[in-house]
C-alpha cells in the first residue's frame, strides 16, 4: 500500500490532556494528534485522523454494497419547503441550522435527509419492478447541538453514512430492515467494536420500530437497561417493565379519608409525615397534550416517562401543564392534585393497576387522601407503561430475570419508518394490478465519525489507543532505533518495502528521539504491530516484533520478519468479520 | 471488482433533455441519469454519478498521496472571525454563506480554507525541520453563486480537492508548487482529460502568481488566448500583449484643438463625425481606486480589463466614478472627459506610448480636442498593459505570435500565495538560526465535481457519453439480449464472473427491454466497452464486443472475451497515464 516516514508526514503527540475533553477517547484522539478543534463542535482531521476515519468508512461501504444498498449522494444544503411538506420543520427546531441564500430563499443544513431522499424516490421509484431499492450516502451532516462535547461524539458537523429503503410491502420492508440490521453488526464488528443492540425510542424521526446499536461505555450519554437473563435490551427511553402481582396493604379496605399534611411537599416529605412507603403515594402530574389537559398518575417513588408516555397516547405535543391550568383542571393548587373527582381524563401507570390503600393528593391545599383503591375511586381512561424502568425491575419478556441499567454510546440507528415520509411525498409506485400505493420506508444511520471514537473509548489503556487492526492508521510501524546508523536504515526499508508489497501501509519512526520517546509515542497512537530495529537485534539477524495488545517482545529474524507480520495482520483482519 | 444488474441498480435514463440545461455535458448527465436537481445549483449524484465521482477522488487522492501531500478533512462550518482575521470577509461578500448558531455565533460555509488550514499551520509546523508540508482535502465547498447553471459546472455546494503547501524558502515553495502542477497534470490526464494551463490571476485569493488547468470548451465561462506560435497562454483577466510600434498619424505635429462634436457621445459617433479611425481616439475613464480619484486611458477600440488596472496600480477597491465625481475632478460631465489640463493622477494603457495626433474628451460638453500627443500635452503617472488581450494582438513573449481566442472551462488552479496568510495568521517557524519567520504558503484547487462533468463536455458524441476507461462507472456492460434464455444467462454470468475476478466492474443489462432500447441506453451511458450476447453469436460460440469510440463489433470466441476485454482495459489505463 504505502510507506510513510514520520519525518515526513504530521503527527503532532501531545504529553497532556486537553483541558476541554472529559472522556478518554477525546482526551486521546487530541493527545495522538488525530484531530484538532478549530471552535467548539468543529474538528479537523489531522493525517492519521483521516486515514482511521476513511478506514471506517471504507468497511461501512463495503458492508453497504454487499448488502445491496446504492450509494448516492445528496446536498447538505436543502430547501426549507420540503421540511415544511414532511412537518418536520418546527419539530426539528433549533437542531438544524437555517440560512438564506442572496435571493432571500430560506435553506437550511441538513440534520438528515429523509426529506430529500424520499422526494427522489418519488420521482425515480414508479413501478413494483424497481422495489425494493436501499440507498446510502456517506455524507456531512450539520446540528446545532445545546452542547457540543466529547469531541467527535457530540459535534456540529459530523459524518454520517445514512441509507433508505423503499419497499412494496410491509413484509418486503422487514426483510430490507434485517438486511441492514445485519450489515451493522458486520460493519461494527469489522471495525473492532464490541455493540448491543437495544430496542429504541423513534423520536423526531417517526415510525414504527426502531433498534440502536450501542458501545457500552461510563461516558454514553444514553441510558438503556438489558435484562440479566435473557436477551432483552432496551434505551431508557423505550424500556418497558414487567409489573408483578402487588401485595395488598393492610387496612386496604377502608374508605377514602381526607387526613390534613401540613408542610409536607414533596413524596419524601408526605410518606414521612404520614409514615408510609414512598410506592404507597400515587402522584398525579397534569399535562397538556396535543391541545388536551389530563392527568397522569405514576407510583410515588417512580418518575415518569414522557418517551413512553408520548407513544401510549400517541400524542404529537406534550408538556407538563401551569399552574393556572392545573387549578382549572383539579380545583386545586400544584402540588396536591389527586384522580378522585376529576372530569379530566386520567392515565395510570400500569403498575397502579389493582393498587389499595394508597394515598394521593386531595386537590385541596396541605390535604391527601388515604386508603384510595384506583378501580374503586377513580375514573382512569386507560393504564399504560408510562414510567422510567429501573435497575431490578423485572425483565418484561422473560419476566424471570431482572433488568440491568447501563450507559451507551449510540453508534447505529435502524428505523422502521412505514409511509410517514412516502404520504408526505407522494412517494408512491404501480403494483401489479395497476393500483398506486405509498412505498413503505426504512432509514438506516451509522455514525461514522462517531463510530472511529467509539472504537478507542472501548479499546484503549493507560498508554493510549489500542488500534483494531482493521482501523489503525497504519497497522504496522517500524521503530528505527538508530537512524544514523546504514545497516538500521536498509534493514527499515528492506522490511517497509516487503510490507508495502503485501499490501500494509507501514509508518517508519525515523526521527532522531530516544527509544523512550519512540516507544511511547508507539503507545499512545496505538499501532497494532510494532517492529524494533537496533543495532543490538540486528547483530543477531534479528528484529523485535511487539504486538499493541501483548506484553511479549519476541525476537525474529529479521528476513522472516516480513512473512510473519503479514500473518498476524492477516489472521487479526479475518478474527473480526462475522 | 463487483458485479451490478440493472434490475436491481437505479438507472434512469431520459429520452429528452432537460429544459433547464444549456450545454451538452449538463444535458448528458441528467439524461443519463447521473445527477438529479434537488434545488437552482443543488444536485444528488445519483449511482452511476457517484460511482464516476468517487474514480475521479480516487486518482485525485493517488496523485495527492504520490506527491507527498497529507490528507486531512477541515470542516466546513467556520467561525466568521477567522475571515475577518484576514481580511476576506467583506471581499467574499455575498458569494460566502452565512449563518448564526443557537448563540447567535456567526458562522460561515467554507467556500475555501486557507484561513482554517494557515490557522492550523500556526499551531502544529513550528520548526524548519517540519517543513515542506503540503496538507489537503477532498471536501464539500459551499458558494452562493449569483446565477447557479450548467449543472456542475456552477453549483452551490460542490467536491473540491484544496490542498496548501508550507515552506521555509521561496525557491523550497516554487518545487512545492512545481510538484502539485505536475501532479495535476497526471490527475487530468488519468481521468482522460485534456488541459492547457495558462497563466491566471490571483483573484480575491491575492498572493504573486497562479495557473489555471482549462478544459477547452465553448460553453466554458473563462476567456483565454493563447499564442498561435509559442506555449503562451494565459486566462483574459490576466493576459498580456506586445505593443508594436505606432505608426504615427498625419499632421501629428499640429498643436491641440478643441472642435464641437454635437451629438457625439460614443466612440463610434464622435469616430464617425470626425472622420477618424476608433483607435485614433482615447478613452479617458475616471476610476475610484482605494479611496483616490484617477483618470484611466485607453484606446478608443479597447475595453479596460480591470483585473490587470487593479493589479498594476495595486488596488485593493476599484470602481468607476460617479456623475458628481466625475464632474468634479475634471469640470466636464460624464462622456467628455479627457486626460489635458486634470490636475488628478493620470494613467495610460501602454498602447497609447508615443501615440500623437490622437483625439481625446475636452472636459467639456459636445467638445474633443485634435491633435493630441500625450508626452506633450498631458501628465502621465505611468504607462501599463491595462486593456484586454485581443484575438490577433501580438503575443507577449514570442513577439512573433499572435493571440488566439479560446474559451475554458477552470477544473485546476494553483496558486503562489507567498505569505499573506501566514502573516495575517502569525504562522512562523523557526529557522536553523532560531529565528521565527512566516511559513512561504501555496495554494492548490481541484474542483472534483467539476472536473466529472468537464470530461463529458469533452468526450461526447450525439448518442451520448463517451467515458474514458479510467472514471467510466463501469468499464464494461453486458448486454443480455435475451435474458429468458438460460444459455444466454449463463455466458452472461460466467464472462461477468471471469472479469469481476480480473478487477473489472461489471454492469449486466438484464432488463426485458428490445435490443435497440439497450443499445441506445449503452450508447448514452457511455460504457467504454459493451459486449453484447445474443443466441445467434452464442450458437457459433462468440460473442460481440464493442468499444464506444469505434465502429466496428467484432465478434470473439466467448472463452476468450474475458482475457482480450481485460487486455483493452488495462491498454486503455496505461494510456491515460503521463
Amino acid at each position: 500500500m504505502s510507506i510513510a516516514r514520520w519525518s515526513e508526514t504530521l503527527i503532532s503527540t501531545l504529553r497532556d490532556d486537553p483541558q476541554d475533553a472529559e472522556i478518554p477517547s477525546h482526551k486521546l484522539m487530541v493527545r495522538a494528534g488525530l484531530i484538532r478543534k478549530l471552535s467548539g463542535g468543529l474538528y479537523t482531521f489531522m493525517p492519521l485522523g483521516c486515514k482511521a476515519l476513511r478506514r471506517v468508512e471504507a468497511i461501512v461501504r463495503q458492508e453497504m454494497d454487499r448488502a445491496g444498498a446504492l450509494e448516492i449522494l445528496m446536498p447538505a444544503l436543502q430547501p426549507r419547503e420540503i421540511w415544511e411538506q414532511s412537518g418536520r420543520y418546527d419539530i426539528m427546531g433549533d437542531v438544524m441550522f437555517k440560512l438564506q441564500d442572496r435571493q432571500k430563499r430560506e435553506l437550511a443544513l441538513g440534520p438528515t435527509h429523509e426529506e430529500v431522499v424520499t422526494l427522489l424516490a418519488a420521482a425515480e421509484l414508479k413501478s413494483y419492478r424497481q422495489l425494493p431499492r436501499t440507498l446510502y450516502q456517506i455524507q456531512t451532516k450539520f446540528r446545532d447541538e445545546i452542547r457540543p462535547r466529547f469531541g467527535l461524539m457530540r459535534a456540529k458537523e459530523f459524518i454520517m453514512k445514512d441509507a433508505y429503503s423503499f419497499d412494496r410491502s410491509w413484509d418486503a420492508a422487514d426483510e430490507s430492515y434485517r438486511k441492514m440490521y445485519e450489515a451493522y453488526l458486520r460493519a461494527f464488528a469489522r471495525c473492532g467494536l464490541r455493540v448491543k443492540v437495544v430496542e429504541a425510542d423513534t423520536g423526531a424521526m417517526g415510525g414504527q420500530w426502531s433498534h440502536e446499536f450501542m458501545v457500552l461505555a461510563d461516558s454514553g450519554e444514553d441510558g438503556i437497561v438489558e435484562c440479566d437473563a435473557c436477551a432483552y435490551a432496551a434505551n431508557l427511553e423505550r424500556a418497558e417493565r414487567a409489573f408483578p402481582e402487588l401485595e395488598p396493604y393492610p387496612d386496604s379496605d377502608k374508605a377514602p379519608e381526607q387526613v390534613s399534611t401540613p408542610n409536607a411537599k414533596t413524596i419524601g416529605q408526605v410518606a414521612a409525615f404520614l409514615k408510609c412507603p414512598p410506592e404507597r403515594l400515587i402522584k398525579t402530574l397534569i399535562y397538556n397534550v396535543d391541545g388536551r389537559t389530563v392527568a397522569i398518575l405514576a407510583p410515588g417513588d417512580r418518575d415518569v416517562n414522557e418517551h413512553k408516555l408520548a407513544r401510549a397516547l400517541e400524542a404529537r405535543d406534550l408538556a407538563l401543564a401551569d399552574d393556572e391550568t392545573i387549578a382549572a383542571a383539579t380545583g386545586g393548587p400544584v402540588g396536591f392534585s389527586g384522580p378522585i373527582g376529576l372530569t379530566i381524563p386520567v392515565y395510570a401507570d400500569t403498575a397502579l393497576k389493582g393498587l389499595r390503600g394508597a394515598v394521593t393528593g386531595a386537590n385541596r391545599v396541605d390535604t391527601h387522601v388515604l386508603n384510595v383503591d384506583l378501580d374503586r375511586d377513580a375514573a382512569i381512561e386507560a393504564w399504560h407503561d408510562i414510567c422510567f424502568a429501573e435497575n431490578d425491575d423485572r425483565c418484561p419478556r422473560c419476566a424471570a430475570g431482572k433488568l440491568r441499567e447501563k450507559r451507551g454510546i449510540e453508534v447505529g440507528h435502524v428505523f422502521k419508518l412505514g409511509t410517514k415520509y412516502t404520504e408526505a411525498f407522494s412517494a408512491r409506485f404501480l403494483d401489479e394490478d395497476g393500483q398506486s400505493e405509498a412505498m413503505i420506508m426504512g432509514c438506516y444511520g451509522i455514525g461514522v465519525t462517531r463510530t472511529l471514537q467509539s472504537v478507542i473509548e472501548q479499546s484503549h489503556d493507560e498508554k493510549g489507543i489500542v488500534w483494531p487492526m482493521s482501523i489503525a492508521p497504519y497497522p504496522v510501524a517500524i521503530l528505527n532505533l538508530t537512524p544514523g546508523k546504514p545497516d538500521c536504515v536498509e534493514a527499515t526499508q528492506t522490511l517497509a518495502r516487503e510490507l508495502d508489497e503485501a499490501g500494509l501501509d507501514v509508518l517508519i519512526d525515523d526521527r532522531d528521539e530516544r527509544p523512550g520517546v519512540k516507544f511511547a509515542d508507539a503507545d499512545l497512537l496505538g499501532f497494532p504491530i510494532r517492529v524494533v530495529v537496533s543495532e543490538r537485534s540486528l547483530a543477531g539477524g534479528n528484529v523485535e516484533i511487539k504486538l499493541r495488545t501483548e506484553k511479549a517482545t519476541p525476537v525474529i529474524e529479521k528476513d522472516n520478519a516480513a512473512l510473519k507480520i503479514r500473518q498476524i495482520y492477516q489472521d487479526s483482519i479475518k478474527a473480526l468479520i462475522l
